[in-house]
């Protein structure tokens, strides 16, 4: 990182020893100086992702389990962000004040874009100011609300923006194409009270203990923070990222029905938390006066969640359901190159209406990637299939390391932080509190109506993966304009950092400790091997009713079966039953155009179970070598053997 | 796009009448509606691709060859440029004049980063403009010229330089990736001259005519043009980008020696335009007072040019070769996610090494793609084979499109463009004979030492095949402030769409007409079925000497071949022979260190041409239906069956 000083230093040398020829060379010098130092950031970014991914092979290779490879981007981050931060010399921003023109004919209270800034030559040396010799162009930044304070260092940062535009799509995009939507549909009740109402009550909980903390604090602190803060401060740490908990999941082969609660709701709590911190500040720009409730300003504000929400999730639905139309109703999957730019461009569109309506774009990529799995996959050419899951695996990758990269980095490089000890450590105690109401509450209710219960290891186990990540972050670094913020970035950087690497490297003894059962190689197997093993899929299940496990499943998701087989997947993919079938008789000529001949002519079951996608779209990373632990090596005497017989049966519930 | 004046007008509306809730909600409110302007003009191009690429299924469906998708893309881009401009209400900057504070302590000569703007709440009511209500940021964008037109309206237009930073490095690596290195090489000296001395040649007799039809032209124009200028649009319009034509090769399986010349020529050119363009620039800067010729500084950039792409190709073939090693003696095969994602990220490295180093990113990338399919790939796991080249044939199809699209769109939405008849008609008539220059004199100069000369019915080809693609739109988009370089911008548009649209729609007849051999199976063949049938490689040539065709093959190839063989081969992959058998004696431990079992154990050459690259990485899209067009169809009467004989007769020289 010596380089980044020495560019700098020369650099600033050269921009200074051009003086003399003339301001347009120094200029020009300046604008490549920005270009470099732009690139250079990225490569430093890009090196970081490198040596992690160098890392992470090491790791798997030598079976190391105690570090996952968010941990080691966040760790590599850090130790970057210190040798940026306290190794290289500071490269300060020149700025100059001014004055508009006294004759002006601008009239809006509004600043304007545009400043045409009227810079003399050599302010020293003439002395009079008045008569101008280059006119520049500035544009608009943002309001300077502390005057003093604004050396704006900018090394190895980016536009808060960019996570919610270019880095969390991809991201969000394959954990719904990914979804297991299997036992995702069977735990469908369970997930959405976690992700609904847990995400809600959880940010009110926070919200208000950390109103109560912050008031017992030094009156200076205390004054700084209305109710609203403290709301939205619970809104953004509220969603869970258990990225290595589940990747550890997944390697030990824990009970498919534990992952799918956890991923599922780590997947809705990602969009519910972003839509509720939008409601927060919409609330806030409307009553920014003095943080009091008002009473229709709340239910506004709940009309705006509810609102938001739906309708992100009905722009998404319907730009993948389009996508399937396409896909089944042309030829193009003759083409696969043109089909898989065609499957982009559409889920990239629907991400951009979102935005252009005004709703969250993240939330309607989520559900534009689980129609696309579950609809449009099946259309595609075994090409296109291959292609597009590979293209948001990597992208999800690269995208994923590079935001805990920058987690580290910026908590070094980020201007704007104000570390406050007492409000990180309420910050760390009502964010582990949150998660404990959202959690065991919750459980206790919907054991109440559950056929199974949630037993208590796996509600502990719950507790356990509420590691924040990606979205929190995101979040907090999007608005830092008071000290307030400054403070909420701040900590929620340290609670991801904490989390994600002492939780994360914790999680293969946390489940040695809860005896969650491991090695549960049959429903694993199913989905690795589904062409060979026989698959019974949602429709199979809600055909047959209460089969011989159905009981267990949420009536919503008997329901919404009933639905997806007989109606949309008919209609949208090539499966069976066609909708000549399934309709009633009024609607048979519709239905008869609706129809293709593939669907005709194609046995009952076998086309629709070897196309279907959720078996084989769920991307387990390959594994080389079958990985088991031993529990009892990890915890020696405190775990016996009993363990694994108990745990299978425990977990075939 | 009604929905675009709409959503504008709306919310111009809203801000306005925002004005009594006071500045923070307006401000807040104006960076909402520039989020969703940028969003919308997203979105509007994400929609013309989409609506391209169901309109090339439709074309391919039902087989039109009279247009390529590029060309499609052009047109579609036109028509929805045409809508923007004059279908939707203006945006205008509000934009306000101001001068710096008299006691300001700054004093440098350079313009200042960043303005700190104060700003007055109502410059109309208080009238006494001293006295500041708050202070906002404004940071740098550049020089006024021209005070009175600054209406500046960036409807659907991007920063110039996301072109060589985003779209063209795909592009480029693409082109490298998956260059046919077989036929490059045997046809090595070709391509260079045509590249290297013809590009130059081109650009230098270009810029002298355009400078005297200039000096022909009222004398307001010929005063706006330096000899620097012209040049600048000689190197910008020469290199070439003949993707329709080179489909149409594909699709009509062309003789594939004249497909790697002009495809070879086309990628290099591109590289040698964009460094010939930066040295012309350099000189500019040095001597930018009266664009004379000073012996120096001609040197000087002649140095520039020969050190920038030779250090940007070192830097390229270094990171590519680095690649190699890593996934040689590492296992990370067995995870092809990382795998891929090193590979990606490598890749990126060497783009932004060179930018970092004031070098040419894009020509480095250029040698990178051709060193990583040229051993990287040979290293690859089958699995992130397939995700390498997928992805980066779905980049570029996307970002290719995207260029074209934009071309179309820009020529009604950008600012800057400047229609001048002359300059226009002056730029078609020197950009057709650079070609000439470039093809016909070096033809003839090749064809005395080559064995089998390059025909006349290929020269004709060669210079058919001129079009200008997004090489030349990059270049003259990038600098735009002078009125000399706006007519360049508009030139180089028009220039770029007509030879797309009508070169490339032509090219099915030209190929006809002049009666160039077409269903040429057998080297086709070849590529796409390697691995049943027998696959000469370039080491195998190399080691017969002057085989049965070697003696066609340029001497540099044969050189090149040896040490590529001998030594890089088998350092950098598993190819064998391995470096303990070519390497003398003294260099035997080395020698055995760098040698992996698998070098040891594999058979002799079986290995080798199973995993050569060369052989299945040459991405052509795949057909369905095999397509022959039959000359006589196209040109009844003026083709005779007597061609198809006669032309695989010719061609197989």
């Amino acid at each position: 990182m010596n380089l980044y000083i020495a560019f700098v230093n020369i650099f600033l040398y050269i921009i200074v020893s051009c003086d003399a020829s003339g301001t347009d060379i120094a200029l020009d010098a300046k604008a490549t100086l920005l270009h470099r130092i732009d690139s250079l950031n990225l490569l430093i970014y890009t090196c970081l992702l490198t040596l992690t991914v160098l890392t992470i092979w090491v790791f798997k290779h030598r079976r190391v389990s105690w570090l996952h490879e968010t941990g080691l981007a966040v760790i590599y981050g850090l130790i970057v962000g210190a040798i940026i931060r306290y190794g290289s010399s500071t490269n300060e921003i020149t700025y100059i004040d001014a004055h508009p023109d006294p004759d002006s004919k601008y009239n809006l209270s509004v600043p304007p874009d545009m400043v045409r800034f009227h810079f003399p030559d050599k302010i020293q040396v003439t002395g009079d100011a008045s008569i101008p010799n280059k006119t520049y162009a500035y544009s608009f930044r943002g309001e300077i609300v502390n005057v003093e304070q604004n050396e704006i260092d900018l090394k190895a940062t980016f536009d808060p923006e960019i996570f919610f535009n270019i880095i969390l799509p991809p991201i969000i995009f394959h954990a719904g194409y990914c979804l297991k939507r299997k036992y995702f549909f069977r735990n469908l009740g369970a997930i959405l009270t976690f992700a609904m109402v847990g995400t809600a009550l959880s940010a009110l909980v926070i919200g208000s203990l950390m109103y109560g903390f912050v008031q017992l604090m030094p009156a200076s602190l205390a004054s700084s923070f209305t109710f609203l803060d403290t709301l939205y401060f619970g809104a953004l740490i509220s969603p869970t990222d258990p990225l290595t908990v589940l990747a550890i999941f997944s390697q030990l082969k824990v009970d498919v029905n534990l992952y799918a609660m956890i991923f599922g709701e780590s997947v809705l709590n990602d969009a519910v938390a972003l839509v509720l911190s939008g409601a927060i500040q919409n609330y806030e720009k409307r009553y920014s006066t003095d943080g009091e409730f008002e009473i229709t300003a709340f239910l506004a504000a709940i009309g705006d969640f509810i609102g938001i929400f739906s309708l992100s999730l009905i722009v998404g639905a319907l730009m993948g359901c389009l996508t399937a139309l396409m896909t089944k109703f042309t030829h193009v999957r003759d083409w696969p190159l043109l089909e898989s730019a065609l499957f982009v461009l559409m889920s990239y569109a629907a991400f951009l209406i979102a935005e252009v309506c005004e709703l969250t774009g993240v939330v309607a990529v989520l559900f534009c990637g689980i129609c696309q799995a579950h609809y449009t996959y099946n259309n595609l050419s075994a090409d296109s299939r291959n292609r597009t899951k590979q293209l948001f695996e990597l992208l999800n990758f690269l995208a994923e390391n590079f935001i805990f990269t920058y987690i580290g980095v910026s908590m070094f490089t980020f201007p704007k932080h104000h570390f406050d000890p007492w409000f990180i450590i309420a910050g760390f105690l009502t964010s582990t509190l949150g998660r404990a109401v959202n959690i065991y509450p919750l459980s206790f209710l919907l054991n109440l109506g559950r056929k199974p219960p949630i037993p208590m290891n796996f509600q502990h186990m719950l507790f356990f993966s509420g590691l924040r990540g990606a979205m929190s972050f995101a979040l907090a670094i999007r608005n830092t304009v008071s000290e307030a913020r400054q403070a909420m970035l701040t900590t929620t950087s340290l609670i991801v950092i904490a989390t994600v690497v002492l939780q994360g490297g914790a999680a293969t003894h946390a489940l040695a400790y809860l005896r969650i059962p491991t090695g549960y190689e049959l429903s694993q197997g199913q989905n690795e091997e589904s062409d060979a093993l026989p698959f019974r899929d949602v429709r199979n299940d809600s055909q047959r009713g209460s089969g011989d496990s159905g009981s267990e499943k949420a009536r919503l998701a008997k329901l919404w079966g009933a639905i997806d087989s007989r109606l949309l997947k008919p209609l949208l993919t090539h499966a069976r039953p066609p909708l000549t079938e399934t309709l009633p008789a009024f609607f048979r000529p519709l239905a008869r155009l609706l129809t293709t001949t593939r669907q005709y002519t194609q046995g009952d079951n076998n086309g629709l179970r070897r196309t279907d996608s959720d078996s084989d779209l769920c991307i387990d990373e390959p594994q080389p070598v079958p990985t088991s632990i031993d529990p009892q090596q990890l915890w020696p005497g405190l775990v016996d053997t009993r363990i694994s017989v108990e745990g299978i049966t425990g977990s075939n519930i």
